[in-house]
């Protein structure tokens, strides 16, 4: 799979995993929803769930050691239809997300309703790659 | 969701993530099956596919750095349909599995067919949290 085929995947995935490294050295995982806006970056809101108040060592993380990992996976018990996405990059938690970001993501993701979106995370992708069974 | 609660959703699911560390502190993240085994271990085998032997970093890293995390989660539109699982450990390579691992994930996992498994992946499972929405 090319860069540019591992992107238009990833870009089209509706959820990934996001690693972070936290203070130990230890990595910490969290699913999450996204956009993905040209120039291979990615955005995600912390919304004001409960969840996502216990959730916040990922931006702890990302302020400490902004370098993270995202994977998007399809998994089937059929494994000639299996594939995965790895992009590493940069990550910058900031509290006004990047032009059309939030509508895109509200757009995407209706399941936020009314929910007051931020802080922002932004990762700027620096490599990608992907594998795709057959 | 308790520990005990979190446990038993890992063990039924098919797949995960798991995340280890590179010699750069970056964290590296890839699918992988596995089966789970009495006292909250989790042991995965390396198969002779081609996406494995791409693949081998995850073993590396384990031997710099023995310290993973492994994340199972459903993801659908419906967003009260949300859970996940998170798993920290210790994980060791090894060449032989630990006893009756190579029959249980041969049979959890058909797919596997006839392909000789191993280096072998046991992960040894320290703390457990899990979220479900609703």
């Amino acid at each position: 799979m090319t860069p540019a085929e591992a992107w238009d995947l990833l870009a089209v995935s509706p959820v990934a995993v996001l690693a972070t490294i936290d203070g130990e050295g230890h990595p910490h995982l969290v699913p999450f929803v996204f956009v993905a806006l040209s120039g291979r970056r990615l955005v995600s809101a912390v919304d004001e769930k409960p969840k996502r108040s216990r959730e916040l060592r990922r931006l702890e993380n990302i302020r400490r050691d902004p370098r993270v990992t995202v994977l998007a996976h399809h998994y089937e018990a059929d494994w000639s239809k299996l594939w995965w996405v790895r992009a590493e990059g940069t990550a910058t938690v900031r509290e006004v997300p990047p032009d059309t970001a939030e509508d895109s993501l509200r757009g995407r993701y209706p399941e936020y309703g009314a929910a007051e979106l931020g802080p922002w995370i932004v990762i700027d992708v620096e490599s990608i790659t992907g594998w795709k069974a057959g």
